[in-house]
């Protein structure tokens, strides 16, 4: 019998099974008693669940990013799924792998790697591809840009979702630079495969995925944007014109002040960037949506405060509820 | 003695009585035992409340639609009314109206409809007013005109709040005709009459009021126009330009991009429409306010998401509290 | 044969008449030399002129509400009427009147004015029908109000627009209580023939029509809260609640805080007149602008900076342009 | 052994003490039974608690503004403190004081006072210093002017805390017009000390802090503006230019329609006390959010409202958590 | 030699030839002369021109969409192109060829048709491909998709532009199907060939570009609606589902209300689609400001209005200026 | 004699004398003749003028940043100074010294920068007083900082303007600590004084100034930041905490998105450096507006973009005009 993961299960099923902790905290329920709010998450995703024979002794058993074995229910709280938990006990670390327990992206890293190692190859800018290079042959680099989520939660919220991410914009732009010849090649290439490089430091994602505090007091686009910099200047002569347009591109492929760029795009190169990051995104996110409803025939979604509403998930089109 | 109805009971009242079921969820409590968190309603207006003692069994022997009997007693939850339940019984259909159970206008429905029919005979463009016709002489249209509320929750949401609403802003567009010369009567008479139609498709509510798939994913300002060309189509030589006006009027009556409208008003019947509507919905959205609080002495209204603020109900102007 | 006034002319019609300056600048023309800009008003409204001869003699010898002479020939420049002047002669202020010059509301004032003393009479609380007889008891104030415009140059703004802006609301207002019990008769008719009278000190008016200082350093919100607090002081024990309601309502009636409100509507008489006033100074701003209009037959205006669009003028819908 | 405040206990002390009761509901728990959700303060500060055992009796022995004994132990609920009661007794108050009951600044009174006084001792326009005069030589007006807070839960939210805003802002602008001669000395000093006046009628803060319906219905900046223009007219011949530009910088202070403000600030006085009213508030904010974290050691607050975002506490910058 | 376009001149060429005229009006010069501003063009673009010696006569031998003899001069206007003309005849309609004169895509029409045929043949669902092939296989509609430009001046400002906007989007389009298995084929490929389609009616294109009043009153979006509306109903049994979900996707595809989307994207497709929309489109407006930046070494273009900002046209860049 | 300034010309004057060109543009007039609209400036300002005799030859003479001996007469456009040009000759650089042509602040450089160093002293966290001494004992840097401007037009636009701005600033900062005990002294001074420095490299200003195209690709913000990292990686073992938050403090400190910060600002010194730049910022240009004014006794300043408003200028207040 095949194992089954915290997404596989469904509403109703008894579950018995080691996890990861993403967040715990103790709370008093209206009752009078405490409970535990607890975030658990298996290599196929995330679930809360709510433990209501708490006491503070187990609570102190265990931190986030421990192991537990949980002994519960799966129910369904709003349209998402919820665990009624009956007990949690610690799990020594010597027993279990995080890598296991963490999300993880579905596609095998390896053609996603080489397809963005290809795109390099394609680069005929010297310094640009001494730069891609300079990052791509470093191999601490590498491990960490192919372990890295996207996001904490919105698009590519697992273990290799910035490759995934990055592999597939590149895909996407090298179609376009089959017809398109009015982009740069190597400007274009370059910056899909780098746009969002700072996120391996704006998250840690050895344990549960979280922000930094660099990552919140900096941002991705700045630190990617050190990143580039730093590993330019080990390069003799980079030349200045392609170094800066490829930080504005880094710097401004959030497209909108508002979502954090501090400049806007002016090449046409950040501006594709920009628009195929942005498709991308909303596309995984709209099936992250999909997977997480708890209700596999639900016409709509719950309201989603990403998107700002709520999405037809479609399924036969049933009858919709305001 | 009077039958009361779901808006006469005060705080403290025990109820015994028959209620249509709008929403019903079952959900965890915080000491892990189940309760229905269900939305109920009868003529008199919706109310929400809530039974501990639920059972999976309990939760699932009714559905939204049915009709329930329910004990228990009117308490208030913040500054609304909201039940809590001793028992839910479901009851069967053959017993009951839907009508009877279904929010309705308190005004009576002919010398509404018999406004609006008036009004169209002081149309003087015959195909303006053949079209007008086609609509108010076709007995399903009217019977759903008649029918429709004019919101789920907003303004007007009950059965005959669409002619309500419409019925009052032919009254005030009548006024104003009678000394704005520069105002063309005839469009301004169409598009006021015109202007909400496709709320009979966006809404279902031979049942508790809902969006339709068709009203969420389209929208009535397109369904209206979408109805006014079709019936317009089947009028020989409807000439183009008052068409394109009517057409226009309904769908920028939003009067903002941001309410929805794909265009804005450019002719002076498209803002007095707009403009007329506002003031009908709004000041009907503040009494549905006054009417749901369940203080009768508060001198100020619970946070109202739809306006943004709390509002002023007067009743002495005792001291206000932030 | 009838004088014929400033917006009675058509293209190219010669002109040889007195006007009031209401705005005159030197100015260095790309040729090098001096020409004036000038802005021209008689009774019929306001049109601007350029005068390509001009010497800083010339200039210096009128200023700004001083009549002048002009010979001209009316031509279009874009879709306005503009004077293209062949001689200014200053004209002394003994031979004219100035009252002969200003844009002035084309309905009678006693009948305007007799609407809002016959509302007043409706008023059922004695210390809100004082406070309004207070104003309009008082000759100074009432010969203010009769005079003032209700805009420099959005809506009515014309000698008596306040009168005929007020009037109008004032009929609107009572035709809305006569069905809608909802509506506090005294506030709502206070509200709307006193949410404007601070425009009396906001603008001049016996010239030219300007803002003065005191209009752009406070603005008609609040010195029409600082009038009806002076008058009710003066009116002994006059009730809290009601004056707070009132001034309220004035300072609210804009109904957003992008549009200089300090406080949002939160009664329904407050929401009632911000919307009736939105009305009828949205209809009456529409006929100005196709008022002013130099092309008779134009399908469309010029693009409208208060409207932010282009409007449909009609007139045949003949092909548009973008 | 010193007496503790509410502010000083810490998670999981035992707590029997009064307080002073800010707000009190009953609600009616998920498990069905009653529980009390109480806010009570003491001049430390403010808390929420929850008793679980209520009852309607107990409910309906005291209200808000009441004094009551409570028993129970402090906790912490998500990143804040809360009680959680075991018993609710009233106390009556002949016994207590108010005045010892409601957070009041830290700062001594008078050294803040006297700060006000020597300003105003420096200006030099007559009828300026006259108006400053005739409100602080006022006992009563010097008494609220004292005891009121700045804002019910913003910034400076305890009695003393207008005057302690105040006091700082004109510190800083005596500092500015030490090396700033672009600054008219008597304008900004008047500003800085009048600017929020308003806020004694606003709120009120003889027993918990709450809005007045005037301070709803009004605010302060309508408010302190006719204060102003009240006491400016008891001055014999008080010259218009500089009334109407103090009452321009009062209306104008918050800087942005937005926030409030009718008119925007176009004086560089007004400009002045804008900015430096901004950073007193949101550096005492900060501190607001920084002393109310229930975790000493948070390196990050929660969510807050006001500031939109979480906030950097330091303690020495621990992993962050998104 | 071969022939040279309007945008093949440069900076001092002297002209001598025939365009078709978009825009013509007469102009009192600031010296008092009329001059006329024109907009020119041929198969190569647009451009605006100055007459300096016009008379009120010249100005009427000829109107919009008239062909006239240009004698003048190429200079620069700011740093656009302009035309100094020296004479303007006006020339017989038998003498020349309108499609000459209309900028026209420089891609061949023929198999961007195809690659879109070919796509509507990889549609599986049979009620959508007959919708497809009911369009396309009408020579009519054909016939002016393939005519059509994408917009008056913004992107694919030419005839055929709206054929090579669909056909690139459609590429793209088949690209993303070919890896992601979770966007339903056939929506995406009906709506990327059909969302634009309203634009063969917004448009005028027969002559110089326009807006049409159609277009104006109602707006792409909603025409397009429209046409797959009435082609739908003449298709026996065309299934709901599928039918509301592509007009969804044309009303929604502008992704946000300020756009004029009356409907906000709800399905993956129509996400898919607004953002390759928006890609393709950004990337060739781009493209036509470089294209038409009258300097060829400018680093920066003129500021632009739809971008909000100027663009960094590289060129080498040369020192920038603010 | 004292030798006068361009600012201290009047209307009127006859001007002979030296300028450096800021920019210059050849156009066609519109009675289709060239004339040069050029900008000029010396050490007390900048302002524009127009040469109506031009020839491409003349135009041809000079370039942006020559000199040129302009012969001519100063007029007053709209309500600014502009110069009405007789005849423009090229002059030799090696006759003039470009620092006595650019704007220059009129406070000495050696005190400001003294104060500067003067803070830096007090800090007393070793790493952060050897970062800020690494900037300060490098006398490229010193040089660069001490001549750049704060702004190309806003505030501060002349030579030593990032200097008295910063100076400016350290000392209200330098106030504001000595009673502000929750500030951390180090962050705030160190924060105040490196906040901008990153504009020695967005502007280039040993010539007339100007953004350079590193200064609109990456923006001060983050130039500034680069600065930072890259001095602070020379320091060895140089603590991360404070680097980061340093770091953060000035990517936030314009406070907003929408004014370009990547970061809002999350510490209480990253929001106190904001407030008071702002402050700083304001009052300066205020002052500029003032200064730059044609007419000295204008109440109102022309329309400011900047604040989007007239501005009040005083001079006795006389009456406004709309």
């Amino acid at each position: 019998m095949q194992k089954k993961y915290l997404m596989d299960f469904t509403e109703g099923d008894a579950i018995t099974q080691t996890f990861l902790v993403v967040r715990s905290q103790l709370r008093t329920s209206v009752n009078g008693s405490y409970y535990i709010d607890i975030e658990l998450c298996d290599k196929s995703g995330k679930m809360t669940g709510k433990f209501w024979k708490a006491t503070r002794d187990v609570f102190e058993s265990f931190a986030p990013d421990d192991f537990v074995q949980i002994r519960g229910t799966l129910e369904k709280y709003r349209d998402n799924k919820q665990l009624r938990i009956d007990s949690i006990i610690p799990v020594q670390e010597t027993y279990v792998n995080y890598a296991d327990f963490l999300p993880t992206t579905d596609k095998p890293i390896e053609p996603m790697l080489k397809k963005i190692k290809d795109a390099i190859a394609t680069v005929q800018s010297e310094p640009l591809r001494a730069l891609l290079q300079a990052f791509f042959n470093d191999p601490e680099f590498v491990a960490q840009f192919c372990m890295a989520p996207a996001a904490v939660t919105y698009h590519h919220p697992y273990r290799g979702g910035l490759l995934e991410h990055t592999s597939s914009m590149v895909e996407m732009g090298l179609g376009m630079l089959a017809t398109r010849t009015e982009l740069d090649h190597d400007q274009l290439i370059a910056g899909l495969i780098l746009h969002d490089i700072g996120k391996i430091e704006e998250f840690s994602y050895d344990r549960a995925f979280r922000y930094t505090n660099r990552g919140k007091l900096i941002g991705h686009l700045v630190i990617g944007a050190d990143m580039i910099s730093t590993r330019a200047k080990a390069i003799p002569d980079f030349p200045q014109e392609p170094l800066e347009l490829l930080l504005h591109l880094v710097l401004s492929h959030h497209g909108e002040h508002e979502y954090g760029s501090p400049r806007l795009p002016v090449t046409v190169e950040a501006l594709a960037v920009h628009h195929i990051d942005n498709l991308d995104a909303k596309i995984n996110a709209f099936e992250q949506i999909r997977r997480n409803s708890a209700d596999p025939d639900a016409t709509w979604s719950e309201y989603s405060r990403m998107f700002g509403r709520s999405l037809y998930l479609g399924n036969g089109g049933a009858a919709a509820e305001s």
